[in-house]
């Protein structure tokens, strides 16, 4: 990474230079804001007085490890700050290693950022991260890039920043053959084919805008797994791969294909107790360690949708997780065994069925098992309650996996932040321990006292030039990483940081686009699927309307989950219906059986609402369902019209790209709102009120609709 | 397309600036050399007085048109010098508009620069480019900008440039779910979700890499073709695209699936003499030219490969081109009609079907016909003799079908400048009308006064950031684009050229890489297909060798093309054979018929020739074949070493991939060689000669080779 300065510089002037390294480095389009440097931008600091701020403040920055060896991540810290302090600053600023004057108390990964002030005596300015490990060192170095990249002092500070969940993965559901499954930016990043010889260096770009938050492990494939990743073909792969990352404090994880040992080995069975399979695996895993030395375990999708799993031999899930963690302990890796399984014969209510499932094998899985389950009951809809396993398993590590990428909420053509959406589901009180016992407390350990904690972001990123398809989709990606780190940090401070990172400090643009993101999820909700609506979108590709969608499986039929007739509206899960509702804490199971005292965003989801039912705000449920499709409508109109008022404070490039994807996202609003009001409106048999446009066509025109070849669903036609 | 100026610059010194911009436009990698800008780089020229000459050559530019008047084209034009002649030189030229003083002669898109020296009366130095219409000022602007980029002198140029060729084309093989058929460089750069909402800057970039070299014409879609796109869903983002393209004189034309009638609208049938169905295609047509004016036509393949066509209805090619030709007629549409046609229960050797079925039908297609025909007989092999019907049609225009892609040349992993391989056919003489009448001669419409002339390149461009995969690659485009142009400039020019524009005018980096360039090809032949043989790669994704390959049909069989047995080797196509030759005039028939003239790298293409048959080199045929293949892998290694040299002369990103590509292509070399050799050995049951290295692996070894998710086959598992 050594950086390339043409020696045909020296005779030139400023200007013509400015010129040339402006041209030269835009690219043919003249212009280089294609949105590939993330948030890592380091353009100068404008403001003088800023700027004379930090140089007083950084005349030496000290790197202070229980070691103070060098290594490649002590390396690429060295460069960071290098890069960062050039750019932001435009000096360099020595940068000295040390070892820990007195250990630690500082935990795994965490850093200390400590200023210490020039004094008479002539002693220089300097700033000490310290940490115990070298990647806590990288991490300190990236937050103090963000603290200048956001304008904040850094003559005063005393820090200790420490992870409060150990694994933060993402979780790639990428293919072998580089598709990505509901993957909306490209193709896959790993080219495969291409390995190991040739390593993209868009590899080190991804595990550094990684590490820039603190994510320390990436699962490289599909969850609907496929077993050839498990050969010594790929496996040399996975280590080029491996190896690209480690600098950067990125372990790599895959997925186990459960009936790996059959397709790969010829072996008659999978079942886990079988002896010749646990060998078969011990083996195998030994084998993956040989190449990977620091690979990071596994995540298993079982007998769900599909993929084969221990249910299969009739054993539990905890069979299969167990025989695979024995194998993995010898080597300190962990298994995720993930919680999204239901089942077309299973006649309990699909919310309920994960619950049933794995309540009772709460206290048989081993210390390296961690049941990963999805922030709610369903299926990643833009709204649901948290997942009552959360509060439910008591003796077991929960991992909590958050879908960065945007299968239900618009794909990345439509703008929704998720930062909104992930703190609603941390900070959500599952009072299983009495109040206070938020979904973070469970995830991060705390309140069961777990040795073991993880947290997943299912990657919203590919090969398309800005990683996520979407410019602000990149909020996504670093909405997840931030609240992995820390979950107590709020979604307008990360939506804040990213914006003054990403778009520069101006604080009328950073106030407009905040504003922007903060809203965009809600939007989203009141115009696709409103008042605890839930999985009434297009059958396949997910993009789009499809109240009407019914499917020879009733789980995967709208009708199962919307329930719409002439009394009413919405899915009866109280004792009167499913019961889903018993899966919650008491408190809970109160608040929302209760048609009055059940929030309103949820009200759908657990109640059959008659069209009359009086709302809060004195409607009835049909004129506020109406009032909600056509608000979200509007906020769309809202959105657009102050993204247009940045046009000149921003760049043209992205302004342009976001300009041209509102104006979409606009007309699939338009599109949800007339399609659903029809479909309901043949039960409700009520008019519009007030207040909302006329559809612009009819109902049959909206069931034709067939979209074609919508990204992230290779199978479409 | 504003240049965009960061205000930040104001304060800052110059050396911070640099830094600043070096880092901030190279992005996170700390580089920007990853291809993007291909051959359109216009770094500075460091020759101080080189640098002069230019500056006193061109005090003034002036663009000469018939009309004198603006146009999005003269626009690019300004925009180009712009930008080239800013980096370049370090200066902005003044340019001027003119209209022609008297009428020129040139021909369409033909173009003059003239150079006229300052005079002692104080008139300065200027330089005009002329041309009829805008598009060939544009054409003269980067011909300009290319003699700089060079190091060429400016200052005494009288120079006429007109293309030989009307119509010079990309053929994409583009699927409407984004990938591409033998695509090895990722997706479609046509982003179909997206248009015609959002259109992605690349999109222009493209148009400008394309008008760079003269091309004026881009088919879309892959020649399998999908009806859809004959939708108005899909219309309305081909118009957006045809929008993009068309200031740099890009049109865009189709492909269209002859059964487009029965599939969009239900029709009974497809039959081109149906009254009904033409009346479709006319208003399909007519409805098209609603949506893009200038669209260019279609590409149709017809009875080929299970591709519908007049033949499921007992028509001929004719019946239907001259059906879709008559509805574009209006329009000045033409069709392109494709000659790549073979059936497996055609018991004629596969390399005379489309002669057998093409040449009754000279003199019956309409005047806005054109037979695309594939430059061999067979399927783009890395070497192959022209395909008889250049020569053989006489009234009928002729256009070649060029592939920029690597389909049988290792994709984008391997190296093979090819222009070395379309030289050989294009001045390959087919002595239709006694010598020197050239296969260009045919194409360009010179020897047979042709009124249309056509030239299509089967695309090699992706998502991928650098366009085409492989970093040397690019210089296929480039050299396809060339030739389209004029196809009296050598490969070796070619490749010169795109060295010095791409790798800058270092004279020992320019000749290295040009001579790594123009030895590559036959290098890819000597270890893969060398003396004539033919069709022995892999199946499917044809990667790598596959003598042994076994289909149910025969023609899709290795064995019918090497047709090795105890005797010998290669296909007999002498009189005694398949007679294959016949289809050639008949000094070639004799000269290539005859064992003794017939020139070694196309024997075994046209006789099955004893294994002691006696070579040119006095060693028998097996000892021969044995030491070509070992030459190839050899050429691989210094091919290498030469590359090696290149460290520190070029920058490291491009320096790294191409290395990387290059070791595995020398270990692939060695895989062709081990394991055809290991093959035919069986046949020949002699030992290798001194010389040839031994197999790392027995032939078992090799057949089991299964390779997954090669690039460029989706269907690949």
């Amino acid at each position: 990474m050594k950086l390339f300065f043409p020696h045909a510089f020296s005779g030139l002037s400023f200007k013509r230079c400015l010129a040339f390294l402006l041209l030269t480095f835009s690219a043919l389009s003249l212009s280089a804001e294609d949105g590939y440097r993330l948030w890592l931008r380091y353009d100068p600091i404008t403001d003088k007085a800023l700027q004379a701020s930090y140089r007083s403040a950084l005349n030496e920055i000290v790197l202070s490890t229980a070691t103070g060896a060098e290594s490649p991540t002590i390396k690429a810290a060295r460069d960071e700050l290098k890069l960062g302090l050039q750019g932001l600053l435009g000096f360099d600023v020595p940068v000295a290693l040390t070892k820990n004057a007195t250990p630690t108390a500082l935990s795994a990964e965490g850093f200390q950022l400590i200023s210490q002030a020039s004094k008479q005596n002539g002693t220089l300015a300097k700033l000490t991260i310290t940490a115990k490990d070298d990647v806590g060192v990288l991490y300190g170095a990236f937050d103090l890039l963000r603290r200048i990249q956001t304008g904040q002092p850094v003559n005063k500070l005393d820090v200790t920043s420490q992870p409060k969940i150990q694994r933060r993965l993402l979780n790639h559901w990428d293919n072998l053959n580089g598709t990505i499954e509901r993957g909306y930016a490209g193709n896959s990043l790993w080219e495969w084919f291409y390995l190991p010889e040739y390593r993209n260096p868009r590899y080190g770009d991804y595990a550094r805008a990684c590490a820039s938050l603190g994510l320390n492990g990436a699962v490289l494939t599909n969850v609907n797994a496929n077993a050839l990743v498990l050969t010594p073909e790929y496996l040399t792969k996975v280590a080029a791969l491996a190896e690209e990352f480690r600098p950067y404090g990125i372990r790599v994880y895959l997925t186990a294909r459960f009936s790996a040992p059959i397709e790969l080995s010829k072996l008659k069975t999978a079942d886990p107790l079988d002896p010749a399979v646990a060998a078969w695996w011990r083996n195998k895993i030994d084998e993956i360690y040989k190449y990977i030395p620091d690979f990071g375990g596994f995540v298993v999708k079982a007998n769900s949708e599909g993929q084969p799993g221990p249910q299969d031999y009739g054993r539990t899930h905890a069979d299969g997780a167990n025989m695979l963690a024995d194998a993995l302990a010898p080597h300190q890796g962990i298994v995720m065994w993930r919680a999204f399984v239901y089942a077309a014969d299973n006649k309990q209510d699909r919310v309920k069925q994960a619950y049933r499932e794995f309540m009772p094998l709460d206290g048989t899985f081993r210390d390296n098992v961690v049941i990963q389950i999805k922030n709610g009951p369903l299926d990643f809809m833009p709204r649901e309650p948290f997942s009552p396993l959360f509060g439910g398993m008591v003796k077991t590590p929960l991992a909590i996996e958050l879908q960065i990428t945007q299968e239900y909420l618009g794909c990345s053509t439509h703008l929704a932040y998720l930062g909104t959406l992930w703190k609603e589901v941390l900070d959500a009180d599952t009072f299983a321990a009495g109040p206070g016992s938020t979904v973070a407390h469970v995830v991060d350990g705390s309140l069961y006292k777990q040795k073991l904690s993880v947290i997943a972001g299912v990657a919203n990123t590919g090969t398309d030039r800005d990683w996520t398809g979407h410019p602000l989709a990149q909020a996504n990606w670093y909405a997840f990483g931030r609240l992995a780190w820390d979950n107590t940090l709020s979604a307008e401070t990360i939506a804040r940081e990213w914006t003054q990172m990403t778009y520069g400090t101006n604080p009328a643009t950073v106030q407009t686009i905040t504003k922007i993101l903060l809203g965009s999820r809600e939007t989203v909700v009141n115009y696709s699927m409103p008042l605890g609506l839930h999985h009434i979108m297009a059958e396949g590709h997910h993009y789009g309307p499809g109240p009407w969608v019914e499917h020879a499986r009733p789980d995967w039929s709208s009708r199962y989950y919307h329930q719409a007739d002439e009394i009413g509206l919405g899915a009866n899960r109280d004792a009167t219906g499913s019961n889903a509702l018993e899966t919650y804490a008491p408190p809970l199971r109160e608040l929302w059986g209760n048609l009055d005292t059940c929030p309103e965003n949820l009200l759908l989801w657990f109640h059959h609402v008659p069209w009359d039912h009086k709302m809060k705000s004195g409607r009835t449920l049909w004129d506020e369902l109406c009032l909600r499709y056509q608000q979200g409508v509007d906020e769309m109109r809202v959105i657009q019209r102050q993204w247009d008022s940045l046009a000149g404070s921003i760049d043209q490039e992205r302004h342009q790209h976001v300009q041209a994807l509102l104006r979409r996202q606009e007309s699939d609003a338009c599109t949800w709102r007339d399609a659903c009001l029809l479909y309901f409106q043949q039960y409700s048999k009520r008019p519009l009120p007030a207040g909302v446009e006329p559809p612009e066509h009819d109902l049959n025109y909206y069931k034709a609709i067939n979209l074609h070849f919508v990204p992230g669903h290779p199978g479409d036609q």
